[in-house]
């Protein structure tokens, strides 16, 4: 009995034409991070849930696919034990009874693993990079998907600052090379420390970045309500307003950081953290215009991205002529590798958002013409005869690179030259008795209608017309 | 706390070496589909279990990878329905109830369940490719993981020897490029039927077959031994045997084996399926001849490889100069696509096992000193006044695409020194006060102990010099 094929919810299927789209942009993006000689690595697709769980809060917890123990999961759980008080099974507790594995989240759980695990054949600092699927249990919808990739480089074991110039330096080119125009803004968790240190409530750090993190949705006004709302008296709030609305080039809004944060603040307090990341900050722009970059780069005071994680350097990559989200992220975190047994090991990262950088290249129309092409031309078949003198060139023109197909079968010319329209070959090969008398192979140009006759040897030529 | 780091039995970390080779696979395999006109595609990592499920045996079933559905998977399974009559639960039945996907098996299945569900999209014969993991709980050891790729090749809907041609021709192209002497084994379905008609056990085939394929390791007489055992009486035997015997070239086993299917053996029956077979073996040397291949090719009618699923054409290649079992194998299949509502959409393909091949060159020692290379060159960090004034110079080389490293502390010499020398990076430039003020670079290549003085924009001189 046939079924009806389907794929699993929040999952696809790629046909060639989305695989030519997504392999330009990771060969793109893994040639760039290859120049700047971070090397690549992959990890399992499996982790034990021990590595993964606690790793991603509780909610990443629950997003975790969780693989079944193989062999006999259940014959011997004893289920009863797992009953709650309203007569259901606990699914958390049991889960962990059945499942001692489950599918990677994300790549940088799985390297903080992998650098702990294989320390002692590394060499320091270490760059990597890795572009492989994670999954994650999330509900699907639109551009959201259960199996993702994503394209993440990491060096750990070198805190200096020209690591953040190179990362950024890295989303230049990767842009520059789509040709798409973006804006990295860049952040240091350290000034985030330093606002909630001056205002007076270093406690409510997290609260504070929250709220400014919304500025560009939701204006001043609503994020000094929410910051009210959260706790900050308005003496706070009046010693955060001035950094928010500071205006200026970076190196005037640095040194009026400065000022606040070394006591001329409304509160006089100063922030030591504070000054650290402006002097972090001050260096990497310092770096930035040595080094040149194309794309614009924006300091961002109320860019907070994934807060618990970093303590340095963040970046967002946001397309200036596209309406999505952010297409890039990352920052520095100096503690990645200790719940692992290796503490100390500071390392900063960025990670490219594969599919939102496809949707870009798409909506901008920025694939080029030759990723989608395939098949370079097709030899008709017109027989058995034809097709044995055929075969010796056809082998001799993909030796040399030049994807060619002969079509199978014996079929009326029309149907041959349907499938070459189909698959957008562009040229295409009739060879018939007169050709194989004559010792030649006619090639024709199906865009220009350009056609010529060459002796069967001189693959040189035919290369030649087949790269026009 | 920290936990010790460790990934699943049966899967693998791969580091930057082992990465560069097996990219180095990948790569070979990819370019060569790509010129025989296949194109990649992608499916997801799990499959619905209905899709699945039945296609690999009882067997198989057991070796899938199931994962537990998301959210409260157990609450409200009534688990006292699946208790035996030994006490304990039944596993498989339970599974079924939380589990609703599974972890591909291999890349066969869901390329039948992608070509029914995308039909009307495809332009046939469908030619594609697919580099992916697949997943199977098998016990691990040596040379067998829970996690590996495969990279098929695949077409279908033409029934063409062309295309067997062209799946020997892609071996042989391969393998050649490997620089790995291969054997390719051809045998036929059609003729294993043939031999089970003619001795008059045509439905003890596959004991037939299971038997005379380990003629290499048990030889003759124990094959012999097996056939009786299974059944088969002296007078069937006696006739199969000449088979097993045959000698002379391909043409001359070709023609003796006509007259044997066509009633000449001991038991005057004949097969017209055996026939057709040879019909098929006779145009696909023929063809093969007048492709010309490099590597050997050789008729195997002891060939049997996964019986269940063939019709036609059987494949399998061996390497010639490294003992290990077959690192590539395929063949016809008629009805791949029935079982998902898609009858009579013959394919032949062809599948390689990187694992093997991996260690076939490793073995052989023929991975291209290239590939383990990663970064070119790595200039010295001497401070900030010369790391910007190596910033643009680094940055154009990169644009070049040559792998350049700026060693990110200033530390010691010595330490950045036995960097280049752990990451085997071939060139070292040290660019210090004196340097900056001339506006020259040096280069200096390790290998040869050979240096230059370059003028700071004349990039073009330095990528010439790095790429000796």
């Amino acid at each position: 009995m046939a079924q009806k094929p389907s794929i699993p919810k929040g999952t696809r299927d790629f046909g060639p034409v989305e695989m030519a789209g997504r392999n330009y942009i990771f060969d793109t993006i893994r040639s760039v991070f290859k120049t700047y000689g971070y090397q690549p690595i992959e990890t399992p697709s499996m982790e034990n849930l021990s590595t993964l769980l606690g790793k991603y809060g509780d909610e990443g917890d629950k997003l975790l696919f969780r693989i079944l123990n193989s062999g006999d999961a259940f014959s011997k759980v004893d289920f009863e034990q797992h009953r709650q008080e309203d007569g259901t099974l606990n699914s958390k507790t049991l889960s962990l009874k059945v499942c001692e594995k489950g599918l990677r989240y994300d790549l940088t759980v799985p390297f903080a693993r992998f650098v702990v695990q294989h320390q002692n054949e590394l060499t320091f600092p270490f760059k990597r990079f890795q572009i492989q699927p994670v999954w994650r249990a999330d509900r699907p919808q639109k551009g959201r998907y259960r199996e993702f990739y994503q394209c993440d480089a990491d060096v750990c074991g070198s805190k200096s600052l020209l690591n953040e110039l190179e990362l950024v330096q890295i989303v230049d080119r990767v842009f520059t090379l789509f040709d798409v125009r973006v804006c990295v803004k860049i952040n240091n968790r350290k000034v985030l420390t330093g606002m909630a240190e001056i205002c007076g409530f270093p406690e409510k750090v997290v609260d504070i970045t929250v709220a400014i993190d919304k500025i560009d949705k939701i204006g001043l006004e609503a994020v000094e309500a929410e910051m009210k709302e959260k706790g900050l008296t308005d003496e706070a709030i009046a010693v955060i307003e001035p950094i928010l609305t500071l205006k200026g080039t970076t190196a005037e809004k640095i040194a009026a950081m400065r000022e606040l944060m070394g006591g001329k603040s409304a509160s006089g307090l100063v922030s030591e953290t504070g000054l650290k990341g402006l002097d972090e900050l001050d260096e990497l722009f310092g770096l930035i215009e040595a080094a040149g970059i194309r794309q614009e780069v924006e300091m961002d005071l109320s860019l907070a991205r994934g807060l618990n994680y970093y303590t340095g350097a963040i970046f967002e990559v946001k397309a200036l002529d596209f309406e999505i989200g952010s297409i890039c992220g990352g920052g520095r975190y100096d503690n990645l590798t200790g719940i692992f047994g290796l503490p100390d090991m500071s390392g900063v990262g960025i990670s490219f958002g594969a599919d939102r950088i496809f949707d870009v290249l798409k909506g901008l129309d920025k694939f080029p013409k030759e990723v989608t092409e395939s098949t370079r031309i097709l030899f008709a078949n017109m027989g058995s005869d034809e097709l044995r003198y055929l075969l010796p060139v056809v082998k001799t023109l993909r030796e040399q690179g030049v994807p060619c197909e002969i079509y199978p079968e014996t079929s009326k010319l029309k149907k041959q030259f349907d499938y070459a329209d189909k698959k957008h070959i562009p040229f295409i090969s009739i060879v018939g008795g007169n050709e194989v008398e004559a010792g030649v192979i006619n090639l024709k140009n199906l865009n220009s209608g350009e056609q010529e006759s060459f002796t069967k040897d001189d693959w040189a030529a035919m290369v030649a017309f087949l790269s026009k």
